[in-house]
C-alpha cells in the first residue's frame, strides 16, 4: 500500500492540500504552475492515485466519451485532436469509441461509452437520432459537435455551413465568374446540403438560378473530386469555376483539371472548404472557406467541463473565413 | 437496481451464458454476428453492465491507454486511427492522454493513464527513455509504435526507416539522378536519421559520397519544405531531384520548386516519404515511400490485445513500399 499521503504532496509541492485534491480530483481548473508543482510532487514522492477506485468513491469516472466517426477525413480527425487537445489541461481523459458512420455501430459504441460510467459525452458527427441519443445517455451531459438537432435541448458546437456554401460562392461571382460549377457532396449530408442553399443564395442575389448541368455530387473524397470533373467535362457545359464540396474533393478536381489541360486558375479557378493543412502547400494553394474544425473541438471539450461544473452552457455556432490563396481568377479586372 | 440477469440476455439474443459474458468482458475475440445480438439484447432488456464496477471486481478496467503525440501529423494521426480501429471489434476501449512532444507532459500524460489502471499501453512515438517508462508502467503489457528501443523487453511496431531511406535513393539513381538533395527532416529524430542513412548507403553503393552543400534539415512541416528548398537554391548548387524527409516536407518542396520556376518533375524530381492521403492527388501525384502507419495502429492493438490474452507478441518490423506516380523523372531514358 502507498504510505505517502495528499499532505505529504502538498508540502513538498507548496500548495494547500486542497490544491492537492482539487489537482488529483479535477473538480475545477488548477493555475498550470501549482497543477505541475503537485504532479512533479506526486511523481517523486511515487504517489499513485487510483482514479478507478476515486470513481467509485465520488461516483465521478474523470473521464470524457469521445464518439468518432472514423472515415480517416480531416475535419473530424482535427475535430478529436482539439478534444484531446482541451481536455489536456484539465484532470478528465477522453475515451473513445467509433461508430464508423455507422448507426448500428454508433449505437453500440455509445452505451459501451456509457457502460463505463463516463461523466460526460462529446459526439462527433454521426448519424443517430436525438431518441436514441436520449434513450441511451440518460441524463448525462452531452455536447454535439459538427452536427445540430432541431431539437434544443442538446449543446451544439458547429459552424453556420449556408453562410460558408454563400461566402464563397460570393468570392466567385465579385471576381467575375457567372458559369459556376458545384461539386455539392453526399445529397444526403445535412453539411452539403446547407454549402449548396448558400451557393443558391448567393446566385439568387444576383438575379441567377443554378444551373443543373453544373452540379455534381461527391462523396468528400479527392477520388469523387476526379469523377466530378470528368462528368463536367463530358457533359460539355463551359464552367469557369468549381466550389467543391470540401478541399480533399477540390485536390482530386484540381488534379482532374490538370488530366484534362484546364490550369487553375487559369482555365478555371477553384475554392475549396475546410482548409486542411495541405491545402495552403498545393500548387495553386487553395482559396477555400475555412472551418475551425480544431477549435471546434477544444470549444467541445470546454463545454463539457464547464457543464461537468454545473455551469451553464449554450449552443455556439462557430464561424468560418474565406482564406484567399491564390487559385481563383479575378476575371472583373483581367484582360481576356 | 438492474433486475436483468446474463440468464435473460442469454434467452434473447439466442447464444449460451458464456457468450453473453464474454462478450461483456471482453475476455476473448466473439464472432460478430453472436455480439451484435447480445448487443441489441442487452441494449432491448435495458442491461447496463457497469464496467468501473466490473473493473474493480475482476481487476481489470477493459481500456487501453494510448499516449499520443499531438502534432496533427497525418503520419502518427493515423496511427492513433489504426488503434481506435484495431480495438472497435475488442471490448476494450482506448482511453487518450497527448504528451506532445515535450518529455514532462509525455511522463505526466502517462502517469495519469496507468492512475487510471488501464490494462495495457500504447505508446506512439515520444522521446522518454526506457528508464522512465519502466519506472512510471510497472508491469503493465506495453506496445510501442514507431519507435524503438535497443533494449529488447519491449515490443515494438516499427518500420525499417533506414531500407526506406535506401529504396527512395536508390530509385532515384536507378533514374539516372545523381545530384541528389534530401531535405533530412529534424537531426534529433531518430527516423529522420535513419531515413538518412539510407540515403547514404544507396549513395555509397555507387561509390559517392553525399555532398553536404545538398543536405538541409527540416522539422517535418510543409512550411520547412519551403525553407529547405529556398536554401538548396541560394546555395547554388546543381541537384536534379530531391528526396523529402516525408511527404508534408514534399509538399512544402514543390510548392517552392514552383515558385522558383522550376518543374516537378521536368526540372527537378521529387520523392516523399509517407504516402499520406493527399499525396496521390497534388499535381503531378508523388512518387513517395508508403508507410503503413493506420495498419502500424492495427498492429500495436492486435499486439495488446494478444498481451493480455496471455499470448507472446514479439516486437514486428513492418515494411513499407515505394509508390511510384509522376513526380519523378527518368533520366537514363531521357533526351536531353
Amino acid at each position: 500500500m502507498n504510505k505517502v499521503t495528499i499532505d505529504d504532496i502538498a508540502k513538498v509541492a507548496g500548495v494547500s492540500k486542497s490544491t492537492v485534491s482539487r489537482v488529483l480530483h479535477g473538480k475545477v481548473a488548477v493555475h498550470p504552475d501549482k497543477k505541475n508543482a503537485v504532479l512533479t510532487a506526486t511523481r517523486r514522492l511515487g504517489f499513485k492515485p487510483n482514479i478507478v477506485a476515486q470513481s467509485l468513491a465520488s461516483g465521478r469516472s474523470m473521464t470524457i466519451g469521445v464518439l468518432t466517426q472514423n472515415m480517416g477525413s480531416p475535419f473530424y480527425d482535427a475535430i478529436a485532436q482539439g478534444v484531446i487537445a482541451g481536455l489536456a489541461s484539465s484532470n478528465y481523459s477522453p475515451i473513445f469509441a467509433d461508430g464508423q458512420w455507422q448507426i448500428p455501430k454508433e449505437l453500440s459504441a455509445l452505451q459501451s461509452l456509457v457502460g463505463r460510467r463516463v461523466d460526460g459525452l462529446v459526439l462527433i458527427g454521426g448519424g443517430i437520432s436525438s431518441q436514441q441519443i436520449d434513450d441511451t445517455c440518460d441524463g448525462l451531459p452531452i455536447v454535439i459537435v459538427a452536427r445540430t438537432f432541431a431539437e434544443s435541448h442538446y449543446r451544439c458546437i458547429s459552424m453556420d455551413n449556408i453562410a460558408g456554401g454563400y461566402a464563397a460562392t460570393r468570392h466567385l461571382l465579385d471576381r467575375g465568374h457567372r458559369k459556376i460549377a458545384i461539386v455539392r457532396g453526399l445529397p444526403t449530408h445535412a453539411d452539403a446540403i446547407e454549402r449548396y442553399q448558400g451557393y443558391v443564395r448567393a446566385l439568387e442575389e444576383l438575379g441567377m438560378v443554378p444551373d443543373p448541368r453544373l452540379v455534381v455530387e461527391s462523396d468528400f473524397s479527392p477520388e469523387s473530386g476526379i469523377t466530378a470533373v470528368n462528368e463536367l467535362v463530358k457533359r460539355g457545359e463551359r464552367f469557369s469555376a468549381i466550389f467543391a464540396a470540401n478541399d480533399l474533393t477540390a485536390f482530386g478536381a484540381r488534379l482532374a483539371l490538370d488530366q484534362h489541360r484546364l490550369r487553375v486558375p487559369d482555365d478555371v479557378s477553384l475554392i475549396g472548404f475546410d482548409d486542411q493543412l495541405e491545402s495552403a502547400y498545393i500548387t495553386p494553394p487553395l482559396t477555400t472557406y475555412r472551418q475551425p474544425a480544431r477549435e471546434m473541438g477544444q470549444y467541445a471539450a470546454d463545454a463539457i467541463l464547464k457543464l461537468l461544473q454545473g455551469e451553464e452552457f449554450s449552443s455556439l455556432q462557430v464561424h468560418g473565413e474565406l482564406v484567399i490563396r491564390h487559385s481563383v481568377r479575378d476575371l472583373s479586372t483581367a484582360s481576356v
